[in-house]
């Protein structure tokens, strides 16, 4: 396998939509899947499946294709998630709620460590079986739970001075929902996911009468 | 400038990016803004800015930069903003109706058509000021209000039942909220959201130690 840093930004991304096929794959007790069977499940075309597997030194076995669970560790290994990640949800209202109640956050590689707001009127609430914490208690919740990723649900205003608090407080990567880019130091990675851009980059495509979009370009 | 189709995908992601920064700078009455300055607002390095905007044949002035309004005015036309999208939320669940009361919405090219909801119990109810209507009623509301893009924030299990609907009633794009791969005819581009999916490539940054990461990967 070659460094992870090597492996192109493209195919990191995709790497997770050919874990989900596989984790389903498994699920329904399939042990090799070929690499046009994992396009169809994935929505990838099979070609560039070939591609990213081999990024990864996984070629595969003529005539039988990937091994499902060999597969799903070696993609496991390469995103980091054969340990668990603790996450914190900060800023709970409609969003934070939908994030926090969603389903497979737990299934993969993820553990919610923590919902956290600065509203009073909503610390010491119950969201999905869990208490909202305060903001206040930020750098003892990352400390003593070993968070190493929150998810930033504020309103933009707040965003920022969220995304310092979070900095601070020795959070490793941040996921933006917030409608706003915020600047952090270097070291931490951030993905913004907004859904206006989101709409944007579709009404290109959706213009182009049928132009194809790659799945991974979500 | 080139046809549309000819841009490459990492550049499409980008321009909404520019677009907001652009925007900003706009309102804060700023007429020309430097790739320099461009890069640091929209959180893209510079050299990149250049390229992806030379796509457009916008090649900027040496010693003053890009043209604010004019940039703006590329941009849209690009991106398809310079006509108004209406825009459907199906599935209002805590997701859905973070969606519907998302601030950024209808500034920025789109406006929210409706909100559809199957469940009995739902529809009538009021989201944002805005009743909650009968999935029942799909393709009256796309033709009668003319809608193009749909939001789909159903639960997975429900997601392709919808998606198959949607396409019936004539929507020609789908934004996926759901944590499902959805198939649909080649012509009708979806774009997929997917949190765990977010998590893991941001989890594969993370575990860099401190990886740099393209804000268009988000």
């Amino acid at each position: 396998m070659p460094p992870s840093g090597r492996i192109p930004e493209a195919t990191v991304a995709r790497l997770p939509l050919y874990l989900q096929a596989l984790v389903q794959a498994s699920e329904q007790g399939t042990s090799t899947l070929s690499s046009e069977a994992l396009a169809q499940a994935s929505g990838v075309n099979s070609a560039k499946v070939r591609k990213d597997l081999s990024q990864l030194g996984s070629y595969g076995t003529r005539g039988v294709g990937y091994r499902v669970d060999e597969l799903i560790g070696e993609i496991s290994e390469v995103l980091g998630l054969t340990r668990d990640r603790p996450v914190v949800i900060v800023g709970i209202g409609n969003l934070g709620r939908a994030l926090a109640s969603y389903a497979g956050f737990t299934r993969r590689g993820f553990s919610l460590a923590a919902l956290i707001d600065a509203d009073p009127s909503k610390i010491g609430t119950e969201v999905g079986g869990r208490t909202v914490e305060s903001l206040d208690d930020l750098a003892s919740i990352v400390a003593e739970r070993h968070v190493s990723i929150a998810v930033l649900a504020t309103p933009a205003a707040a965003a920022q001075a969220v995304a310092d608090a979070l900095v601070d407080a020795g959070i490793n990567a941040i996921l933006n929902f917030a409608p706003v880019h915020v600047t952090v130091p270097g070291r931490v990675p951030v993905r913004t996911v907004d859904l206006s851009t989101e709409l944007q980059i579709l009404s290109f495509y959706e213009q182009l009468h049928g132009g194809r979009l790659g799945p991974t370009a979500g």
